[in-house]
């Protein structure tokens, strides 16, 4: 499977006290990847202004911790699809930390399609499901 | 004046690789005072089903920095109106940390009444300015 | 097993554009919950000066998001701990929304006990796993 | 004068409930120009093992909010000195929208020199003084 890959760097305000990026901001940078990913794919599954009407909400998220990431590090986060169903998808992230040559984290973040009016699960859009089997050839 | 005093707790996340609050989230710590003010206060400025129709946009922020906040201190927020406008208010803030007993920060900032719904700024409701001008006793 | 209940209230920042709390900060609402239960049970295993020296780094954390979290909802989290080894504890949380008389989240995160200096895991000092046990009467 | 520019993209967990960015997100945006800075101009104020001991604790925070900034924007941060003193620097930031086009927002923010061990304030390395006067040629 073809992976998207997004690079991005640990920032002050990432790291707390122990001088390690927060577990819970390893979610936002699964996520900052996913939204780029749909940049680069070109859709924008969440509505400008077109017919689409959805959201993607959260359902499940997982992380597991391999090695920590300090300030300033640069990491990559890699985004695959392990499930594109008719209302949700699962996406699995890796965190690389380029920096430590390290494996920072592992995850899974499982999405359902919502109508964004009026909240209720709705079919991922037919041009959306395609262009992210496309890309992940599956 | 009077004014209102709320209590929260430096928390990891709050805190950064030097080991102290990050100073973005001191204005995190004045918005929480602003919200649970507005709550003791019964209003809630920014509709719930009924008339009203605002978001109370910031216009200006600004904080200095006095003595440091760590982990697991206890803050105390003061919250005081400096100006009551037609469509603006400046709201004074101090932190207080019980912990240490020092000044930790001194602040403001600046909201302006916008229409939800068409952004463009607006009259403060009548019966929101009153019961701020009540509380402060101005 | 008793549970330790923390409560508290979905702030502006908490929540995005979706207007729902966003799907990373339930993780901050769990170890809030965690910190002031440390409180609570008038542990510091974070050390202060004397001869404890741990972090407790995660090593996993999970949530699974069952309805959604408005703006200025009270929530209150539920902790209790499934396991509680040498070097590692197993917390699990549930988060009610006492505004909409729901169920909000339910997830867990698991934790080990490493030298705050050195980074290796060591033991859990003896007096905070008998406090976990007691307060949990397990 | 010169000016550093960075560019980032306005993320979900950067927007609140009102739709836009958050107003504390404006002073993470400054920082993490400051931090790119920083690694573009090859110094690292905070140490790395070499004999610079230094944090840059912020002063002051000051930010104008001129207009909104969207999920998805893309954002460039301007980062000028208008003070480069013996223990003290004066960032000025400026925030372009450019998927709007518009000004977003103004601010500055003051930090000083302080020894990371020992907390009092220390005048700026010298090296570091003066590759910041030769980047803003001033």
């Amino acid at each position: 499977m073809k992976a998207y890959r997004y690079r991005t760097r640990v920032t002050w305000v990432d790291t707390d006290a122990a001088r390690v990026a927060h577990f819970s901001n390893y979610f936002r940078y699964f996520e900052r990847a996913e939204q780029e990913f749909y940049n680069k794919l070109g859709v924008d599954p969440f509505g400008g202004g077109d017919d689409r009407n959805i959201w993607l909400p959260r359902v499940e998220a997982n992380c597991r911790y391999l090695s920590p990431c300090k300030l300033n590090d640069m990491i990559e986060v890699e985004l695959t699809a392990s499930a594109i169903g008719a209302k949700s998808i699962k996406y699995e992230f890796g965190i690389r930390n380029l920096t430590t040559e390290k494996d920072a984290a592992k995850g899974y973040v499982v999405v359902v399609s919502a109508s964004a009016s009026e909240g209720h699960s709705i079919p991922l859009p037919e041009d959306f499901s395609s262009r992210l089997r496309k890309f992940f050839r599956v």
